[in-house]
């Protein structure tokens, strides 16, 4: 049994944290559905002292008011039949409050503007407040994104079974991506990558080709699932018949840094400082230059969020936060290798979230018939 | 065989729309996938009058250099390997130009502020100018759009000879999504909507659940195919069992503003005048206020994108714009009804690119054993 989400108190806590106006207005998505329950393509939810308000439009009327009720959310639903109309109900409900928090990350300018014709309110930027909130997952978060866990994995390895070489990357993608469904995934957690050979694997984020897997490739595959609203994220890296020595030695090297990571990951821990354990694990043989990107980023109902993990992070990680550890290096000519992991940080280090095997790059020899 | 897309010749397209300022930053990714080729997730694109300069991060350095290639876009990849150099990277490209326009409706005020710091030249906000140029398809772009098209129709006809009633909303909409996977899509268009009864169907958008399918019951099945990088979009309604009076005249109802929308497509009609059509069909039967939403939008790169067609809409469709209409209406306890189809504007009227009978919202018996 998956243990409730516990969204009631999320629009308090936000409160609590927040004292820059006498009123925020929230307008990214993600964020609504946080405080809310909402999950309609459009709305913005305007926290007052007192109220929650929940303005969209006429798509989503009778549903907002379900989804607010549902998570136990006291709020008021205002539709608003056009854009306009929706920017007008705004406005009104905005009018009692001198000043108006807006979030600066996710209002555009051009939104910025229309707000400042139409509201009397003293406008003020406010950076990450909901994001701050969000990055501590409670037990039915971590739940969730445990099962899309599951389920990743256990596509993983069904694919694994029906071996790698002589398959296209899509015809791969495809078969991973419909299992997840089948196996209760609202559908893949972000675009699956499958980057096979010198070329294609080279690239982080390879989006899946026609190119067959081939004996001598390294092959690329990351991927997750989506469950109730929360992703996964895991990479696993495979040789295909006999490695070569460069790339065993590779893939002890993005392995090696990989458990670093794992192992260093707890509370107070700096994400720079997280990123340099990976890094210079890299660096110290030679190899830094291949390492292209960041180690990793926070996940939860975005595939990526706060905290990201790279050179110039700055956040220190806390209970609740679930995080990628996923180093990689690439160079065209040679491929690819990334080793990916979701753990979540707990009082004592962290807890692993995916569980594929990762001591070896050699899939397992499909049956023969 | 699929015409190629001309990317080759966009960017001067666009540079000569623009005169509003020296050079022109596109910060939105399906603007630069669609000006370029390329598809990553990150990266700026600035359109000079001689130069077209990509800065991505280290992820997509390679795919940058190749997709432009590909395109046939004479550029320049610069590679940062965080944000901060990214952004530094752009500073010294913008910093022979006076005067440098922005997209202020993808800006967000963060990075505007950010820019301000950055940059020397005067900033200018401008609207729209990529996607204006993006409403015209080009042949390549229809075929694409087609074949999406085709891909849920034959999806959509192989799951209802296996039968609605009995089966989840999530079973239907899992269906759906996987054979449009195995005939050649990437994914779905977006998230396929299966609503079925008196509550889930009164919702336009609704979220396929574990409700099952009933006899006496509305169902409302909205699906499309993504076919490399573009989109489809299509609604039929069914009725499961026998359909009561009142299902059948309301199918009536929507069913004849939907025709005579599609019939009122042309070159040089207002999107507001479109709307009228649909709405007025539906007013005069005296259930105008069960027509919740607009009654379309353009459709391309993105499943929602200018021209968007309701009320207070004041583009003119013109040739190449591949929009949608979808009047629809939905009350809770009746439930809802929607018919859409995808077509593009020609020369003399429009072509409809989605072939899923409409006339009955009665589903083919399934097979008996």
């Amino acid at each position: 049994m998956m243990p409730p989400l516990e969204v009631a108190g999320r629009c308090q806590r936000v409160r609590e944290r927040f004292d820059q106006a006498e009123a925020l207005l929230i307008s990214d998505l993600t964020n609504i559905r946080w405080l809310t329950g909402f999950t309609g393509s459009n709305g913005w939810v305007l926290l007052t002292p007192q109220d929650v308000v929940l303005v969209t439009d006429g798509r989503y009327g009778d549903q907002a008011t379900a989804q607010l009720a549902q998570a136990g959310v006291d709020g008021r639903v205002i539709v608003g039949l056009s854009g306009a109309a929706m920017l007008d109900a705004l406005a009104d409900e905005v009018s009692p409050y001198a000043s108006l928090g807006f979030e600066s990350a996710h209002v555009t300018y051009e939104q910025f503007q229309r707000f400042q014709g139409l509201f009397k309110a003293t406008l003020v930027p406010v950076g990450g407040v909901v994001e701050a909130a969000r990055r501590h997952k409670d037990a039915g978060e971590i739940a969730r994104m445990a099962e899309a866990c599951r389920i990743a994995d256990a596509a993983l390895s069904e694919v694994l079974l029906d071996g790698l070489e002589g398959r296209t990357e899509a015809q791969v993608r495809n078969q991973l991506e419909i299992r997840m469904r089948e196996l209760g995934a609202e559908g893949p957690s972000y675009e699956t990558i499958v980057a096979t050979g010198p070329v294609n694997a080279a690239r982080p984020h390879h989006r899946p080709t026609n190119t067959v897997i081939e004996a001598g490739h390294t092959v690329i595959i990351d991927v997750g699932a989506l469950y109730d609203g929360y992703h996964s994220d895991m990479t696993r890296t495979f040789f295909v018949g006999e490695p070569t020595p460069q790339q065993l030695e590779l893939y002890e090297v993005v392995l090696a840094a990989q458990c670093a990571g794992v192992a260093a990951v707890e509370t107070g821990v700096s994400t720079a400082e997280l990123d340099g354990v990976c890094r210079d694990a890299i660096e110290e043989t030679g190899y830094g230059e291949w390492f292209s990107h960041g180690t990793g980023h926070g996940v939860g109902l975005l595939i990526h969020e706060d905290p990201f993990i790279n050179r110039t992070g700055d956040l220190k990680l806390q209970v609740g936060d679930v995080v990628t550890v996923e180093p990689g290096v690439y160079r065209e000519g040679f491929g690819g290798i990334r080793v990916e992991d979701l753990v979540v940080v707990t009082e004592n280090g962290c807890r692993v979230l995916t569980a594929s095997p990762k001591d070896s790059p050699c899939p397992p020899s499909p049956p023969t018939t």
